[in-house]
């Protein structure tokens, strides 16, 4: 392994767990916390400072912690301000910025750009070039795929923002456009180039732009005949309940 | 504030003024003019060689100028032959191609990709991931959000561009597409999602694909009741008007 | 020419050929193969290593290979396990993930995100940030514009990837989208903005969201009167048939 550091530079006010690998040419600013067993790659930037920095002499960096077991490929840059979980990893150059607060085991791809004050569940997935507006709220277990832009100003320009709501489990096509305000159900599945205008009941596969419900998601199925939704039962890579199957694992959450 | 430049790189060819910051591992090179109070943030290159610098041995860098109180952030690739004006700030990973010219106060959000050859006027604020072609030409206090792609070339692969024309105060909302040589009226709004595939009147609302319009902009109301557009009455954060109004401000300007 | 590459590190199990020219702060890492006049320009990272390096003591870097005259610019990341025909150039920022093959004379524009495992045949070129998942099949001469995702998951999430087909000397409009497993023949112009859901025939013409045929594009014309489409009797900047022609060219071939 090549975690040597070189040229990197660690601010005395960060503070590093056990077995935290930094990569060549990376910086952990102040006030950065990174838990066990963390890696963070090649040029990244840790707790980069918020817009203040570049004016005020008095500038305090906010606490930014990237939980433990984490990966942080190359090139990322998380702003101050950010709380990532446990298990987080994600791809090249992705933009993380303040008030992004992630659960355990989120995935975000490479390019994917995080624009801060945003809540993300445990488990979710973020495909390359996922763009989240400010004020969104992604539930555990979903799935956005690239080129997505979840927007949150309905009358451009203003200041008052309404963030997108995605429930738990659903999963949006790639080059989607979610509009301000809206709330997706649960297990819902939003197919590739829509642009969704309205509130998506759960259960929903909407297309189109605008966007209209064609069916409930349980009709469809897989080359085999098997039912492809809801996709737990069918799909269990790097989820929890991988070898054990969904409904053993749901019954031992709710025990 | 930690602008120490460690292992930056500033070419006896290039012009500094006064208080002007440069971030670790960031290049100036030559002929590049940095006025005043400019802050050049990390792993930024300034004034990137053209093609030709791969090929011939007696390269000259053209002049490249940033104005007084821009802010770069980093990992900005800015090429040789860009002018951009004063107040310019962008965000991170940015890519700024030859004969691109800004007026004053223009943001550019991360990520942006502006091809080359192109205009943009006063306070025109690009969101990130804005693609703007070579040709183009963006008005005063025009607003692009994410995703958003200006095209020149009408049947590709040629060479016969036609830039996008972009009136004043028109706002083109997140994943829209503008096909070659059309001209967006001043005052407009394209909704999300949209292919503009003709031009567009002033004081329109268009949306769809292809782009239809919809209605008048000046029917549009805010969530109270009072009209949404002209925008510039109800929003002013960073615009000349801010503290004194849109009305006060443009017969200062036409005094 | 500036190429000291200050900063930079070759693993001594590289393999370079004669005038390699490397940036500064490049790292070339264990079995990247580069053969004569290639230019690796400053930031890039060529041969990362795969998801295995972050896990095991024993890792083994696959080999990577860069044809003859290529042209990496600057913040690339190539992974090993990738092969680049001779003549490549890419733009900046370019992530190529393992099992990437292409032929000769490829362009790769800035931001694009190659996701591995998909071959490209000779003369294809990518505009900026284009995305190409898994499995995807280009054939020769075949140009795609900003912001087209080609898609590879017909139920997502699944793990049973079907990706896309495009034969040769088509041209795939900017923002556009192809679903899992659809073939787009050789010859076609697909417009801006189309969400194509179904495979596409020889020399047609397909628009919007569903993309439906609008026409055979032997119709359309250049503003002259001439034929548009086919387009390489008409265009031949950077074609191995500049100033020869195209039925010279072929001549040449076929004998």
């Amino acid at each position: 392994m090549i975690f040597k550091g070189g040229n990197s530079v660690v601010s005395p006010r960060a503070r590093l767990g056990r077995n935290v690998r930094i990569g060549d040419r990376s910086v952990i600013h102040d006030n950065v916390v990174l838990e066990d067993d963390v890696t963070i790659a090649n040029d990244c930037v840790i707790g980069e400072p918020q817009s203040d920095y570049y004016e005020g002499e008095h500038y305090n960096n906010p606490e930014t912690s990237i939980g433990s077991g984490s990966l942080i490929r190359s090139h990322a840059i998380v702003y101050a301000g950010v709380s990532l979980g446990s298990g987080f990893s994600c791809g090249h150059r992705v933009t993380i910025r303040e008030g992004v607060s992630t659960g355990k085991s989120c995935r975000v791809g490479t390019l994917c750009d995080l624009q801060g004050n945003l809540t993300m569940g445990d488990y979710v997935w973020l495909h390359s070039n996922v763009h989240l507006g400010q004020g969104s709220l992604i539930e555990d277990f979903v799935f956005i795929y690239p080129y997505v832009v979840l927007t949150n100003d309905p009358l451009p320009p203003s200041d008052q923002l309404r963030g997108v709501t995605v429930r738990r489990y659903t999963q949006i096509g790639t080059m989607s456009v979610v509009m301000p305000g809206v709330e997706i159900g649960s297990n819902s599945l939003v197919g590739a180039g829509a642009v969704v205008t309205k509130n998506v009941e759960d259960f929903s596969c909407v297309v189109g732009n605008p966007a209209k419900r064609v069916k409930d998601v349980r009709e469809m199925k897989m080359p085999d005949g098997t039912p492809a939704y809801p996709w737990p039962h069918r799909f269990d890579r790097g989820m929890p309940w991988a070898g054990i199957g969904y409904d053993a694992w749901i019954q031992s959450q709710t025990r």
